[in-house]
């Protein structure tokens, strides 16, 4: 039976205390397809925070730690420890913890950006190489179903070779110097300690650059990038824009900003390949139109027959009745339990379920970063991104 | 604090075993928010389905009942029986799986229509008044943050007196005779014998009319219908076209449909006022289109600032992060737990939590559908619609 | 050579003078396709304004007539009389000048609603039987290229039988008591001496009834009305709700409105048949969605190849250069040119030239009103809107 | 009296016989406002073809020249000879007809792009300053009401300082060698001799660079450019990206494409500035989205109250009845005719009409193309593209 177990499997998290967006996000997102019990955390680096944190989601006090590297070996010790943890820090932390829960022998979860250095991401690389574990990195937008029914039909060459990308991933609630009032999801996000080299790239950008991969299956081999600072004091860029050369010969333009007024979570994307193009929104993700050369565009719904495999198989409720955000991060969560289900089972995963991406994924996305950010510094040249395979 | 408790509340269900889309979309929505646990259900009629079911469903199998006659009274004698039931069997049983739980002092929530008939939903009115237990109808549309927010603008008289409402359903899956080639989802549907006289109207009308009643916060006083049935050989009419009469001098349009090509679930709303407009659609249901005369339309968008409390505390994830379905149903289970949290912990509710459909929408519900059949079988007439006091 | 002469057919116009919008639309209309000139005007009854109006649009001094009825005299007279008049004065006039034109031997293009009762409307279909001249009722909207192609995919049956009509025509710009201000547009419509006895209903409802009928190619047959007035002391309702049944078994909805704030011009047409769906919206007129039972809904462009030889004829410019208003006023007007040439050449017009709107349409049009205002008066009732033959 | 004057203004074209479809859309633009009356032309260098053209647009035969050069040495001469003359060929004519009609002491009306060279661009330049005559490029997107409200936000600072600039005009009808295939249109657009040195970025990127210069009223100064040609064989490339940098330190994005499928004629322009951010687009040209931070994005409508005076003065029938290409492109007629009816009164022109592009934006259009190919030529490097003053 695919993807079911006779328990729920155990989750526990570092960050994500009350007040933090994501790491409710997380937790909503793992309850919504009920493979999860979420039953351990390093909630926050405050001990009353974490306490009451853990309280309020019904976490049993002695698995509520004040410190993720206690509660690593702790969960490891247990037999009814974790299966998986998910991290849901600012960037630069997540390295550290991400190793150590590798190096117990616990399944990693972890949020993008994948780390804020290239070395960080090659020794995660390496990690996972080593300990064989699933390490699931949240490009939650891959998750929606009809992101993967683009991607599917790029795949079956439905709109044959792929030449032009146009993704964009616009917000406006940085347009003034909010970091400077105190709100605290801006402060880390820009302050390089935390977040990085980067700022709208990072925190955006790379989910554009991942969604790009992810959809037309072909790496961005090389990139020209041109960032821009618009808030006075700001220490890192707010609005980027980046040439992209794929494998293959396609082009592609990413522009990443938040400082965009109007926008709200504006990721789009828009590939066009020889014979049709396709155009996803991240805000209306239930549809996705595509249109064939000489034929009036068609506008896709989930759910709706015809469909690929990839597309249906994510999908909860019928054509009509919106899925959104949530939905699409749960997907993330079921195809990594049916991957950590498959291992305790010790048979192979369905393969619908390896979407998900991954740490190589990961480090390239590190890499899209540093690559625009060696472009900018060179005055706007073209930067090679590829990685060692 | 308001709305959480030192634990998740007991749920339990009637019908929605595999296969059955609404009783799986319940137990979502109940996770979402984590203030339920699914401990218990009569999940079908075929006892190896019914058992399945609930293993799929982490139910213990001494709670895995074969009947919702004995699951009511063996849930209201344990300790840690349910706190409510949920009810998602075809309508013509709501009435006496309702009764049941109610006279067992279990709290009831229940899909719509509520009934077939004005008795069975007069006495369900006259049982919850003597119970005094809380009675939630999943008109799940109510939970979007953005119709609480038109009803809030309404409320507010942002509008001014309102004057027109045009809200309508159409569907298309049942332009062809679907039930004859044994799909279950329209079998019964068309089915007067478990669905009640009509099909579109009851199914899909009554949410539509529902929504006009919560969102301008005036009742249907009068109605005149023409019934329609497109597809041969079917009981029930497919198509319904309603002019509307609402307290204080307001006219309407309703259509339902199930028939109508390129219907998804359509189910919109608009509303004009002295004013001001305002428009709702479910398939993008993160906006709202608010015009006020003289002015350019605005498209205001859920979690965004200076909207009304009663939107902006049944908000998850921010702005330009699309809610859908499953997180509007999970608002009522929300809300729902709220109320009954209140009542276990001898305080009183939330005002807040107030805004999920009772009994006595229920009630009205039912008169709608049963004033339309009674309209058009007399040639189309203006009918009463008002309910006893 | 199909519709083009040796000559531009000459137009003479009653009414349209300085500040009369519809006047300077026909002109602009009858302009854009070059095969009418403009010599000839009764522009208005203040001899001044008619001076200053006809100097403005280069007419000679001595066809600046100050009254109609010297106006079709003179031009009946002339050698190089006008071919045909446009009537653009209020609705309570067009008979009388119809009549008087008509009786000259000179082609009419009038304005709509054709009259504002049924004995002067059947007396145009009289006169125009009798005299054989061509008679263009400027419904504008069936002027639109994918208002022409919606018509010919149900004549093609590609819907299959029509089975729902949703049509609607709302507006906002009379919420308020504007005539009470002196504007004059406003002033006349609410004016039954002047427009009838129906405001929304005759001003726009009208084009909804015949854009109905017009894009199904069925009659309506019986209608059910319900008609408000919303602003305190206007003569004539303002919102008016009719169900409609037509020839063949469709039911129908149309709603007339100018008083729900947000709506500029919300024409909009959505047919469903056994098999497809399509809309159409004024305001995007250059698409049209059409929806096949268990596809995508394809978004039908204007321009585009594929379409029926209706629409494409119609068309000026490319695909995605939007034509508009404008452009589909000057269809009618090009198209009763290849009418008016032909009968000059003794020639059989092109059948492609003969979609303008009638005096028959007219009629129709006019019965649709008075059988709404005896629907309303009676209650609610239905009431048989068919012409005797 | 602003803008009028006792005759029509007389046009002559050069180009745009039967079977051309930018000279028919001159002429019906030149028309809809009865501004002026077309004389003259040379349409076709197939005399045939020429004689057939004039005819059937009723120009006399002794004005229906076989030769532009005839034409400007006759006209000139005549006492009722032309005002201006509409430059309606392939671009690399342009210079040569121009210098032609400017030197016979003629108003020049051109296509764009202006040239195909720098060098005959600068002539150009100095030829008007030299002569002082009209010269009117026509951008024709510049004559949407709401562009021009764009235009007057900005420099009204409704902004605040401008910061991001992306700018796109995709269409897809050259995604197949369709030159290959004799199709005229498609032929000379990717003929070097003819259309310049670039494809996608002379026909289509140098109006989304004219439209980004004139909504936010700042020039392109630095851009960097990577150019591609999918189509195989194609000598020209037929898809551009281009980073924009703007005086005063906004950026930007540029795409032009003729191979996106899907892409009909995309133009579309967002501006974001400090405080707020607008987005048009060339396919529903009568709506204007303007989003102040923190508020809820609007939709400025065509012909609503409140608007520029520049975007009003621009507008013929109401708000919700659209406009489109056609008076877009008369209104650059329009004030054309406002400027020369100046001239020959020998009083200034009303400001208002000084809004049509000029020979200077055509300049600095052919600098944008040779910028762009010296940019890509070396590799991918910002070039300067200011001109000398």
């Amino acid at each position: 039976m695919t993807g079911t177990m006779d328990r729920r499997l155990r989750l526990g998290m570092v960050g994500g205390g009350q007040g933090a967006f994501i790491g409710a996000v997380h937790r909503m997102a793992a309850r919504i397809d009920d493979r999860w019990e979420f039953v351990a955390g390093a909630l926050s680096r405050d001990p009353d925070r974490a306490r009451a944190s853990a309280a309020e989601a019904h976490v049993a006090p002695d698995r509520a730690y004040p410190d993720w590297r206690v509660m690593a070996r702790a969960e490891a010790a247990r037999a009814d420890g974790i299966d998986a943890v998910a991290i849901v820090t600012p960037n630069g932390s997540h390295h550290a913890i991400a190793r150590a829960f590798l190096d117990a022998g616990i399944h990693v979860i972890c949020d993008k950006p994948m780390t804020t250095t290239m070395a960080d991401a090659l020794d995660l690389v390496a990690a996972v190489r080593r300990t064989g574990l699933v390490f699931a990195l949240t490009h939650n937008y891959t998750g929606h179903p009809m992101v993967r029914q683009a991607r599917a039909m790029v795949a079956a060459a439905e709109l044959g070779a792929v030449r032009v990308v146009q993704v964009e991933y616009p917000q406006d609630w940085l347009s003034t110097p909010l970091e400077a009032t105190g709100q605290k999801q801006a402060a880390w996000r820009v302050d390089p300690a935390q977040a990085g080299p980067v700022g709208s790239l990072g925190d955006v950008g790379t989910h554009a650059h991942n969604l790009a991969e992810f959809v037309t299956g072909l790496r961005v081999e090389r990139l020209l990038a041109d960032l821009a600072t618009f808030v006075p004091g700001r220490p890192v860029e707010d609005n980027s824009h980046v040439l992209l050369r794929f494998a293959g010969g396609a082009r592609g333009m990413l522009w990443s900003s938040q400082v965009s007024p109007g926008n709200e979570n504006g990721l789009r994307i828009r590939v066009y390949g020889e014979t049709a193009g396709l155009e996803w929104a991240q805000e209306h993700p239930n549809q996705l139109t595509v249109a064939r050369l000489g034929e009036a565009p068609r506008i896709l719904s989930r759910g709706m027959g015809g469909l690929h495999p990839a597309a249906t198989r994510a999908t909860r409720v019928p054509m009509g009745h919106p899925e959104g955000y949530l939905e699409a991060f749960a997907q993330l969560y079921r195809d990594t339990a049916d991957q950590i289900a498959a291992r305790i089972a010790g048979r192979e995963p369905d393969p619908a379920a390896m979407l998900v991406p991954t740490v190589e994924d990961g480090a390239r996305g590190v890499r899209f970063v540093t690559a625009a950010v060696e472009s900018h510094a060179a005055g706007g040249v073209w930067v090679d991104t590829t990685l060692a395979p």
